[in-house]
């Protein structure tokens, strides 16, 4: 039995999130049905991560099982020639017997991409948040490096999850501005239902005054949704990176910033 | 009378072309009906241009005259709330009373969009134009700069277009590669019918082996379309900047590439 490492990338607007679900669409299931035809075989999808409806992911890694003696390349392209115009597999590799998308995973980035301008960008509509206001990026940035560490994030949890364990590390936390874009790299071992939406929620909070970015510690440690700021909306939001290698995680690694 | 002059950007998708038609949705149309009814006048829209179907616009300007005494920010606003999430008004000013978008335009420079990778982009599925072979930038430069300075352009004009003076002057003409994204920005005084697409469809021909760099002068004296490549897909081709200034024109003026 063969086991495929494969990566795609698709725009999760038209899609009610990755996992497959009774009486919607998704990409879970969409991708299986195009696998089964190319393999000629009922295949199932071991995705690396649940993402909402409407995130979309620059880099999604998943594996599947398979007797067949395709060749990746050719894997990739009768895929994609399978798949609709909003997924996209990027490539395909053999993987060790033990290989799993979601259990092997020791990390992953996502992107939160703001539009910051006055007026509308045509081509981003559902790619990502627009967002008029001025933003004060060091003191964004200043409230972001109080999230890197080991915290018990909860207070950044949808408070539906049924987690019990709340503690996460953040490797990494950065904002940069690039013309109208505003660009938030977020990177962790793991992350929480909604987590990435809420901190961005909250330091869009912290660039309006309603927080301090001091006051991130509070929010913290009050372990309550409610101490947090809003949802950012699902569309501005990208898995970006999913990491399995420790080395390469440990590279970025930054508890500090300089 | 005021003269409004405005810069709006539009994904051309949904549109069949800028200029108002009967029986179809284009950009003209859906634009004037939404001043009309922020300025609670009947208002039409004089464009620096046409744009065909499925083409794009960062940056489009049209002149409007009114006796409105509205602010320009508010103007920007008010439109901006009326119109759909794929037409945006960027920018408003008064402008002399003998400006005309159109008419006092001395110039304008168009992008064409290539993705090139195996895999598709699921972002960029309408807006740019998927091509999976390698390419030689070297030498498909070196066809574009033949296509630069004061030509007929006979042989990259559709054919169905009744234009009777089809010498144009290209100023400069650049192709860069950004990861997977190859970029080319062609200015010049004007643009025949389908003109840029027939440039980058020749440039593709270049890429392919089909046709010589210098053949470009032979495609060129031929005064014939059938001289000339293919014309490239509409979704990879957008209005980049429209000039009324000679001077920022002439800045960028380079017959001969360093």
């Amino acid at each position: 039995m063969r086991t495929l490492k494969v990566t795609m990338a698709y725009r999760g607007t038209r899609y009610h999130g990755f996992q497959r679900q009774p009486n919607a669409v998704t990409v879970q299931e969409t991708v299986e049905r195009c696998l089964s035809k190319v393999l000629n075989e009922p295949v199932t999808v071991f995705g690396c991560s649940r993402t909402d409806t409407g995130v979309h992911a620059n880099c999604f890694v998943f594996h599947v099982k398979t007797e067949r003696q395709i060749r990746p390349l050719n894997f990739v392209r009768g895929v994609n020639g399978e798949l609709p115009a909003d997924i996209s597999i990027l490539s395909c590799e053999d993987a060790e017997d033990t290989f799993h998308a979601r259990f092997s995973c020791c990390g992953k980035e996502y992107l939160y991409l703001i539009h910051n301008s006055e007026s509308k960008n045509p081509f981003l509509t559902d790619l990502a948040h627009h967002y008029r206001r001025p933003m004060d990026l060091e003191r964004m940035q200043a409230a972001a490096d109080r999230l890197v560490g080991i915290h018990d994030f909860k207070s950044f949890c949808a408070s539906a999850a049924k987690t019990e364990n709340t503690v996460r590390t953040v490797y990494s936390f950065s904002i940069e501005k690039l013309g109208d874009s505003v660009k938030m790299l977020v990177k962790g071992d793991g992350f929480l239902y909604n987590m990435v939406r809420i901190c961005v929620g909250t330091l869009l909070w912290v660039n309006e005054g309603i927080l301090k970015p001091e006051e991130i510690d509070a929010v913290l440690a009050a372990r309550s949704r409610l101490a947090a700021g809003a949802t950012a909306p699902a569309k501005g939001l990208y898995l970006n990176r999913v990491f399995y290698d420790p080395q390469a995680m440990e590279e970025d690694f930054c508890f500090q910033r300089e």
